[in-house]
This record gives C-alpha cells, structure tokens and sequence, in this order.
C-alpha cells in the first residue's frame, strides 16, 4: 500500500456526514462503516486522538470518547505501545452488501410490507372473520386509559399466572350471564384466544396421558391441528344436522380409548347444525361414565338470529367440560383475548401448561370493558348487523342461485351452500378468487379422507360490507355458473 | 310425596325474585336453580305452561319462551303426552353447594384476591422490578389511542405470525440506534418479555439438534429453567469480574458439545460485570468457529450511570447472536411487550416455535410509542432516577454498614451486598421479610451446587422509593448486625 495524505485519508475514510446526531455518535458511526466495510481491516491501526481530531476538526474529547466507547465493546482494541486498532482475529462481522442491505431496510419505509397472505380481499367471503368495520374502537380506547389510571403501581406487573383477577372475575360474571356457564372466577384461565386456550388444554391431556382427541367431521382445522401437535391423535367423528353424531362417538372412544372430544354444541362449525338437546345430555353423559373432557368451543354462540342462544353445554356439566372462547369473533383477533373455563379440580387432573398470558394491561381493559357493559352493548350491535346481513345474503343467494340449497341454522357469522352436481367447489374457490371474492371449501374442513363429502362453500359474512352482499353473490353466481 | 297445594308449592319452588332483569330471565334462573339444587330431581315434571303461567302471575308467553329455551339446551326434557320435565337420566351437574359456592364467589366483590407471593412489599429491594412508580401510564393511553384511531380496519387481525411489520420496523430502529444492533424489520420478533422470547429460541435450538446449553453461573434462574424444561441441559460456566469465563466456557463447549450459550455482556446477572472486551471478541470468535449460538440477555442495558451504555454484542456477530429484550425493565411487566432479533437465515436453522404473539393492538402501540419518542423519553428519566438512586443507596450502605463491600459495576438496577463472615443470606433473606423488606441471596441464583458462593445479597433498587431508600438500608443493616 503507497503511503496516502494522512490527512486526505482519514477524512475520506471517516465520513462524519451532516445531521443533528452528535459529533461523537457520527463519529462511532463512520469508524463502524468503515470496520463493516472492510475499508478498515483487521489489525488497521487508528490514528493517535490528538490527530484525528485535528483532522476531522473535532475535539479531542470527541475522539477519545469514542474511541473509549468501541475498545469497550471490543468492537476497536487498545494496544500498550501501538494504540487502538481493529482486533486482528476479526473477521468481518457482515458482508458489506449485509450491512447495506440492512441500513436500506432500516431506512425503507414500508420496511416490512404486509404478506397477501394476510390481506382481506375487497368482497371478503371467507369464514371466521368478524365485522371489522365495526370494531369497538372508541370505547376499547377507555376501556384501556380507564385501566392504566386505575391499576395500582404495584399491580404493573404479573399478578397471577392465570389471569388478572379483574379479568377473572369480569370474564366468569359475563359467561354465566351470557352463556349461562357455571364458573367462578378461580375457575377463569385468561387466553390469547380460542387456538391458545387449546393448545393449553391439548397440553394438559397430553401430560394426563391421553392420546387421542374426538373431533367433528368436518371442522376448523386449526384446531385439530394444535391437538396433533400435542401429540394427540385426531379421531373423526361425522356430523349431520344434529350436530355431532354422540353414538357414533362414543363407539369411536370406546374402540380407540379416547376420553376427550372437542364440539362445538351451540353451531357446529362449519355445517352449521347446533347439537340437539338429546345428544346434549348424551354426550355430557358420556363424559361422565368414561371420566372423559369435552372441550367446548364457543366460538361464535353469541349470534342466534331466530331465538335466544343456546346456554354453554359448560352449566350442564362444569366437571367435564372445558369452555374456551375469545373476542377474536365476537370483536377481532387484534385484540388477542380470549378464556377458558378450566375449574381448579379439572386443572389438578389436566395441568394446564405453563403459557405466555395476555398483559396486564390488556386483562384489565377486558375487565373494564366488560364490567362497563360494553362487552354485551356490542355484541347485540353485531347480533342486529349480523342478521340483517345474512337475510339479504340469502334473499341474495335465492335470487341468483335459485336452485342451491344454503344449509346452516340461522346463527353465527356464516352458510353453508351447496354446489349443483359435477361443479367442483375448489374450482368455484379459485375462479372467485380472480375476482376479489375469498370463499372457502368445505372439503378443506374435513378431518378424515374417507368422509364422503357434499361439494359445497363455507360463506363467511362477518366482514363483508353490506354495501357489497348483492355483488359478491352475483360475481360469486356468475363463477359457479361459469363452471356448471 | 303427599300431595300439596300446587298454588302456594310452585310459588315456593320457583321463586322469581326482584331485580331489572326479564322475567323471563328470573323464571329460567329459577328454574335450573330448582334442578340445581335437587329441589326439582330427575324425571320430575313441570305445570303445562298455562297453569305455570297462572300461578306465577306471568304471561304464557314467558313460561312457553323458557321452557323451549331449557329444552333447547337439554336442561329439560319435552316428552310426547306428559309435557315437560327435568330428563331422568339426569344427575345432578353439581352438588348445590358448589352451585352455591360458584355463586357466592361471583357475588364476592374481591372474588380472586390477589395472592401474596405476588404483592410488593413496601420496603421493596428484590431485584428485577423497575420503578412502578413512574409508567408512563397517561403517554401509553396515547400510543394505544393513535394504535387504535390509525390501524386499518382489515389489520385488525393479525397480520404476521412474527409481529406486526409497524412494530418489527420500530423496534429494529429503536435497537439500531439505542444499542447499535445490526437489525433490519425482517429480523425482528415480537414476543412478551425475555422469558418467551427465551422459550421460543430454545424450543428452536433443541429442533434443530442442540441438547446443552452453557449458561452464565450464577444467572436468573427462570431462563435456565425455561432451556431445560425445553429439554437443553444447562452447563454452568462461572462469572468473574470480567463477565463469564470464556476460557472456561469454550473448555465446556468442547466436553459436551454445547454450541449454544445463553450471557448478559452488557450487565451481568446479578454479579454485576461488563463483559470484558477480550471476552466479548474471544465468545464471538467462538460462536463462529463452532457455527454456534449467543443468546444475548439484554434485560438492563439502557442504564449505565458511568458511561455510554455498551453496544449490543449482537451487532459484532448478527449471524451468531440472538438478542432478547423487553419492555419489562426499563418500563414494567404489565405491557407484556419485547423482542427478538433473529435474522432469516438464523430462523432458517433454529427454527422458532410457533408461540402466541402480543396483540396485534399492543404491537402498533408499540410502534407508536416508540416512534414518537416515547420509549427513549422514558428511559432517558429512568436513568436519571435509577443513577441518584443507586448513589443514595451506596451512600446509606456506606454509612449504615463501613466494612461490607458492595460489587457490580455503575448499571442496572441492582448491586451486590457481601455479607460479614458467618452470617448466612438466607437468614437475612427471612428475617428482612419480617420487617417488611425484600431482599434475594445470591447463591438463590446459582446454577450448580459445586460453585463455591459468597454469601452476598442481590439487592434491587428499581422499585424502591426514593424517600424509603434510607429507611430500607437501616432495617437491613440492623438486620444484618443481629445475625453477625
């Protein structure tokens, strides 16, 4: 290397740049640049502090100071006799383009975009999405200002393990008077949602030594999914309009040992049926002779449309069954909270497993914001929207598709319709997708390839605009003639 | 049963109380609290609804609404010729006393009292816990009512399985600039604290092979619990003046074939040191030799009272280094919030477990409170509070108790109080209790029975009010004096 102007050289090599940063932190930045950059190799020594802040024109101070600050860090080495320099074992933390890379990131605006995957579409059909032009944001904003004015200092912290006890005891008064479960607060577990509080539960069986999990068929996938993971293998179970069929469930336990079941009593999802009252008192009676869990999800039983909900089937037996629920459907998923009704014995039989809780803080929001009323104020606000919406979906669907048959009680947030015969409905799923319209397959609900499935979507209506029903139905019409 | 006068029986049996609430809703009450109670026992049959309806003093309407209600549910049976009753196959879902029991909780104003073990006390000097006096309760309340005003109605969902991309891009700037991480969005990952943060790589590693994990001795308890409960054995490597041995450490790495350590190189816990910067470059050095990985514990970096706080180790080695951090000291436990840095091609081999994120809510208030400025404000204070605090504290330790040493250097907010020779910290520890001052021992930190521990106390200062800073000292120091 020929010997460069000192002076010239450094001050190209050690670009302190423009901005309001402090001189000392422009300075560390430069000598980091230049070691990431390898403009500054290993072992490169660095000019005495008395030079380079003349060089720079900066006081010595500055240079000390960050030179004090790097060798502290190891990121520059301080020699007896040779002063600072780049550490000779050094490699190159980063290839320079890395570091590049990240700087653009960093500096991008729209650093990390949002994935499709996650986009809603403009005509958004697809199941298990509330109403999220809807969302309660004014009065969730209370309900959280309301909690961090009234928390003690001493509470800003973890206070129990399974929950808050505000939100405990705000979560066992609204299930008992909305859903008629018999719970205390003591028997609350605050959850980030329905998937959370299953993936506990699952763990819990799964340490208590079950094996397998009775699940409908079809059913929410994500679900089944989360018990497999746990090592509990899925046992199908088929529906019909009824709601699960218990007989044919309790031979599948009796045959395969399986002593926990997890439905949905209120509204089979996705059929659509609610489990009748025999097979009710069946099931609980099951649960009963074999010591078994039934894991209720209650998903969306908030939203009976011709009379007033069916009650948890959790009041007819607390001792044998696990409610779990959430606000993902009844408010929306970004709030993240959601319960299980896990009674102190249930939780010595099946110990929950040790999980990340929602924060304090939103625990006790959800206190406030249930024990405000709001909780219930929105619920019969989307009740009202919710019905409305599903009879012009059908007046709708009757128009354009007078032939098709649309199954499902008159409840929750979506229908089931059935396709005429030889029309493929991921087919129907993938042509409507071309055209802004998201639907789902009931195929792709099934938990056994061997169920003989009806070809039929799953309708979602919790999130679409009622400005739109007349439009989906009628692009989502002019598909399905498309392919018949 | 002789027979009695159905007028004045059923009036008596079912008693519909006062209250706002429907009539409707009191007779179903009353109803499932006659079954409940065994007053009404299986097979028992209730009035046709006219002659209920009568008795009652209500309209048909109500009796037949409630009856089809509790038939809906299983909770009564509809029989073809005798009208309604309670199914005979029924046993009771409860003992009434537990009913009663459930109730009563629910009618308790204070129903789930918050348990002892998590109360602070009034002279509080456990380490961990920042200054709960000073949450910054009201900036918050803002950040979440920007989150809230501003987030698009179809992000109200969870929009990336890793973090909202607002928050992964605000906490990559906060940790690019505060602690000079190498970190781009993409490589951030939002979690609830350190612990999950911890549970999450852990769960990785151990996927990805790893069956070890060298851990600092002594060290927070709670990681090492969470790597081993995840199935890593720990291998504790003793800490010096200079931080973990790294000597040592790559002795141990080579006997078992740990690739992966877990260290706090800023500060560590709870003995105090800075990771030399020989050290820092030598574990570094090893990390890439074995293709291994750090997991920096940067719980308390932000404070520094005798200098710039020292960059993350992450950013001399972003491909071997996972950084874990959190809201949870520098603001406090309740807002559930931290991070992970873990680039992409770290994923890639070590895979995260799928784990249940913070609100999508709390992550854009997050990014709110973070890019206002809010976040850095509010440390700037904490460590104008902590630094006059911690000299108040050595002061008063000085002055109350000359000969002990107090170790650790000018961070944090803890210290180390060397106890006089004979008197045992657990002694203290009990006896600080009965005086209403908490305080740890430091071998309670310990990760192996073979290390020889001073007998020391942790003592920290974050929640200690200033003003019970002396008074807190003397009752130590007395303390301490009666066991010498």
């Amino acid at each position: 290397m020929t010997r460069r102007d000192p002076v010239l050289a450094w001050e190209t090599l050690l670009d302190l740049g423009d901005g309001p940063a402090p001189l000392r932190d422009r300075l560390e930045r430069a000598i980091r640049d230049a070691v990431h950059s390898g403009r500054l190799p290993p072992s490169a020594g660095l000019p005495p502090s008395r030079t380079l802040a003349e060089t720079l024109g900066v006081s010595r101070w500055v240079v000390t100071e960050t030179y004090g600050q790097l060798v502290a860090e190891g990121f520059l080495e301080a020699t007896v006799g040779s002063g600072t320099r780049v550490p000779p074992g050094r490699t190159h933390p980063l290839a320079p383009s890395r570091v590049q890379e990240v700087r653009e990131s960093n500096d991008a605006p729209d650093a990390v975009p949002l994935r499709a995957e996650y986009r809603r579409p403009r005509l958004d059909l697809g199941p298990g999405v509330p109403d999220l032009r809807h969302v309660p944001r004014a009065r969730w904003a209370g309900a959280v200002r309301r909690a961090l004015d009234g928390l003690p200092d001493a509470e800003f912290t973890v206070v129990d393990r399974l929950g808050h006890p505000l939100a405990r005891t705000a979560v066992a008064d609204y299930l008992s008077r909305s859903r008629r479960a018999i719970a205390a607060p003591d028997d609350i577990v605050i959850t980030h949602g329905a998937t959370d509080g299953m993936a506990g539960v699952v763990a819990g069986l799964r340490a208590a030594g079950h094996t397998a999990l009775l699940v409908e068929d079809p059913s929410w996938s994500r679900l089944r999914e989360i018990a497999a993971a746990a090592g509990l293998t899925p046992v199908p179970v088929p529906v019909d309009a009824s709601g699960v069929d218990v007989d044919v469930l309790v031979d599948a336990a009796g045959r395969t040992g399986a002593r926990a079941a997890l439905i949905t009593p209120a509204h089979q999802f996705p059929l659509g049926a609610a489990l009748s009252p025999a097979r009710r008192e069946a099931i609980v009676h099951w649960a009963r002779e074999v010591d078994g869990l039934v894991i209720e999800d209650d998903y969306d039983a908030e939203f009976r449309y011709d009379r007033r909900p069916i009650a948890a089937l959790q009041g007819l037996a607390p001792d044998h069954v696990v409610l779990i629920g959430s606000l993902s459907k009844s408010m929306a998923q970004a709030f993240g909270l959601g319960w299980a009704v896990v009674p102190r014995a249930l939780r010595e039989r099946v110990p929950l497993a040790e999980r990340a809780r929602p924060s304090t803080l939103d625990q006790v929001a959800l206190a406030e914001f249930i024990t405000a009323g709001d909780l219930e104020r929105h619920v019969r606000a989307a009740r009202g929207r919710f019905r409305r919406r599903r009879a012009a979906l059908l007046t709708a669907l009757g128009r354009e598709l007078p032939g098709l048959e649309v199954t499902g009680i008159a409840a929750g947030m979506h229908a089931v319709l059935e396709l005429p015969p030889g029309v493929d409905a991921s087919a129907v799923r993938r042509a409507a997708a071309d055209v802004e319209i998201a639907v789902s397959e009931l195929t792709g609900y099934r938990a056994s390839a061997a169920t003989a499935g009806i070809e039929a979507l799953v309708l979602g209506y919790g999130n679409l605009s009622d400005a739109l029903v007349d439009e989906a139905v009628a692009r989502l019409a002019g598909v399905i003639r498309s392919l018949a």
